[in-house]
């Protein structure tokens, strides 16, 4: 492998983060949080002089990137910008132990969204600005960001957007990957904004605005308030569980909406069968929780609020469903499994992988019936290749196994299996909430150190879709210096 | 679809069921519990006549038999079944309720050994030994019976016997179909016997140890104490444990080491991974239990009896584990996916079905790192076809897909996740006990019908794997008459 290519670009992301950072830095100026103006500022010096030493040492004319190289970056980079931007609250003693801010900050990053904070209402606000922007950043991905805004002198650099990006498959909206990532990231800020202004209409303070635009994009779930959206107007609600669905959404079609193919976007199955679940599960649960709201409009709005926040991978809550009775308690733990569309902000399996698990298990039926038929999996019109199929399918065992190896690893913890196993679950899946002690009203404070630092790589692992980080960690790749 | 030929070879194995009836009959003459007898003979006449009708009304000299026949006989007839073996429990009045008595007579067929009963202990003795007469008949079987006792007029059986043996790959012992048939029942038959004279030499009475044998040899787990094997000697446990994991070995072996083909056995990667997770569990699981127990050979022999009971997906306890540390606890839900090795009579994913999953995942890794090498997937030095391999991955899949429809079926019952979601996991993988509620001093009373018949054909899908079951319901199968 290339090391020198691996941590020269590490280096730019480390200088990334640094010039990140300033904008928390200036939020706790605004507010005269002076003691968190030094925390950011020592932090951003901290990645900034990491990062520029990481480049000069490491600059290499040999940028010919190969897919192992690609995957190592973006998992390295992943575990660092963790630690890093964990710094800031460390240094602020807002978050005095690190284990817990590396998890707070991984959280954030991944869009996971599950928090270590007993009382969200103490932090300050810059550092609750910080929590929210790792949203932002680590949903559409910041090696994404890389390329669309640093010269990328390397034709290859599908091998990252392959690692970060969520999906089976990725397609490039144009043809050159820099372009791409340019417009997802266009399309990714104008729909923030837009949601900030729909919230601002509502009444809402413009910083809880601006936080909560953030981490709706990001499908994050990091809110400012105890009892997250439950204390906003049902107006506020309904526009927070709307743009929940929206940036569950696969970003491209997006793009073939500004190009007015309004027939592609009409045909998308993924796009059918997610509002489809979201509707189904709605409905369900709006019936399951009648008898507590005792009103229509309630019941319909905090079912459909839940669904959404849940399968976006969001995390927000508006109740406190871990009350709610077995059955809904039940489809939101199946729905954390889903997640969103490929190529959104979501977290999850994706509904993609879902629908060509299903297609492929009733292929696999046809053939048992009819032996010499030959068939492959469609999607929209277009047959999939085997070894999509066959990866797709691959996949799902190794995330069950991540599933169940996090969930044997924080097991020795006395909190019982349902609390264990929806932490597990909800950490691989970037959710945030599960169900008993880490429910909606409750956090993972309870959690020790060993299983907070186990619960933040598992959400680096799912954020990255587990792979990347199997590549990476290949020891072989390690021992011989090049290829 | 030949249906007349389906229900003829129905009618065979219905006959046999009233055959195989006689022996609870007997036993229920030597107790002197008449009204039993009563209930058995009403019952095997039933299944009697309608065997006869169905054979002669649709014998036909056309016995080509493709997937889809096979497929269909097996499913049909392990639900036929348990409805006709449900009947003496129902008329006798041990089980009034038919949905409780179908749950009880699907979990003897199955080998699950969950039960409804809450007072296991006033049960007749005739009734004892046909719910335990149900584990030994279902642990091989009944198509391999029929198969080896009735003359077969066709060579297609290896049809039925895919869809009744467990295990992503069947390997014929010897070329006739009929005559593996044959050998694996005289292994069965003689191993059981083994069992029963250690049981008896260690004092346990005669009716208990011929009970526990033909629990133990299928892997179904019913007993006949509340306390399953808790209160017997710790001789007897050690006996059952062993032979619990004797079962849960692959048939084909003990063939092979008749052949003295010692070498073979040694080289068998299967056993030795299954013997592996063994050990390293029970480890685990005796450190753990240690501060419970306060003695080094009771924590080690009660970890070892539960984790071989819930590997071989047995079902007997010694300790109720529903009270043990929560790692222990999450170590035996996670076995539960795991089950037996494939040709043995347990259930599960089977061991061999688990290798393939993590070496074609480990292919896959060294695949995407050197994208142009071709791999293929070894077992015991010889490549499996990528065929195998593609349906054991979609066999996970939908193992997986099946478990969580269950749950969502059953989780209107307010029982709790824990509760709801290891029933689920418990019987697909025909384990019997779970945790909470359904724990091993607990039982599935209090389940609604609905549920009840819910868990009881979820125990078929599982023992059938699923896939025959799906292909008999396909409506298209059932529309054309040919083919």
């Amino acid at each position: 492998m290339n090391r020198r290519m691996v941590l020269y670009r590490v280096g730019q992301i480390m200088c990334l983060e640094a010039v990140l950072m300033v904008l928390p830095l200036l939020v706790s100026l605004i507010y005269k949080e002076f003691f968190c103006t030094a925390a950011f500022g020592i932090s951003a010096a901290g990645a900034a002089v990491m990062g520029t030493v990481l480049i000069f040492v490491f600059k290499d004319k040999d940028n010919v990137m190969f897919a192992k190289e690609g995957f190592t970056i973006v998992s390295l980079a992943w575990v660092l910008l963790s630690v890093m931007g964990a710094l800031p609250f460390v240094i602020s003693g807002e978050i005095p132990n690190f284990a817990d801010a590396f998890f707070e900050t991984a959280s954030g990053f991944t869009t996971t969204g599950a928090s270590i904070l007993q009382d969200v209402e103490a932090m300050s606000r810059s550092m609750l600005f910080w929590r929210s922007f790792t949203h932002w950043i680590g949903g559409m991905g910041i090696l994404v960001l890389v390329m669309a805004i640093i010269p990328t002198d390397s034709g290859r650099s599908i091998h990252i957007m392959r690692a970060e990006m969520a999906g089976p498959v990725i397609g490039k909206l144009v043809p050159k990957i820099k372009d791409t990532a340019k417009i997802l990231y266009f399309i990714y800020f104008a729909l923030t904004i837009v949601e900030v202004v729909f919230l601002l209409s509502g009444g809402m303070p413009v910083f809880d605005s601006i936080i909560h635009a953030l981490g709706t994009a990001g499908t994050g779930g990091y809110g400012i308030k105890a009892d997250s959206i439950g204390g906003y107007s049902p107006y506020l609600q309904w526009v927070i569980a709307i743009f929940m669905v929206i940036f569950g959404v696969n970003f491209n079609l997006y793009y073939i909406l500004l190009l007015k193919k309004f027939g592609v976007v009409l045909k998308n199955l993924e796009l059918w069968v997610f509002l489809g679940i979201v509707m189904v599960s709605t409905i369900i649960i709006s019936i399951d929780i009648f008898p507590i709201y005792e009103n229509a409009g309630d019941s319909v709005r905090n079912s459909f609020f839940q669904v959404t926040s849940i399968m976006s991978t969001t995390g927000y809550s508006t109740a406190d469903f871990n009350l709610w009775p077995s059955l809904s308690r039940s489809i939101l733990f199946v729905l954390m499994f889903l997640g969103g569309c490929a190529g959104s902000t979501a977290g999850g399996l994706k509904i993609s992988r879902v629908i060509i698990l299903v297609k492929s298990a009733w292929n696999d039926i046809k053939q048992q019936l009819h032996p010499r038929s030959v068939t492959s999996v469609k999607i929209d019109g277009k047959a999939l290749d085997n070894n999509t199929t066959r990866r797709v399918n691959i996949y799902f065992f190794v995330y069950m196994a991540l599933i169940l190896v996090v969930f044997l690893l924080i097991s020795f913890e006395s909190f019982g299996l349902e609390t264990n196993l929806t932490a597990a679950v909800s950490c691989v899946n970037n959710v945030g909430p599960g169900l008993g002690v880490v429910g909606p009203a409750g956090n993972y404070s309870g959690y020790s150190d060993f299983s907070t630092i186990v619960l933040a790589l598992s959400m680096i692992l799912g954020r990255l879709e587990i792979f990347p980080f199997l590549l990476a960690l290949n020891p072989h790749n390690w021992l011989k210096k090049n290829h």
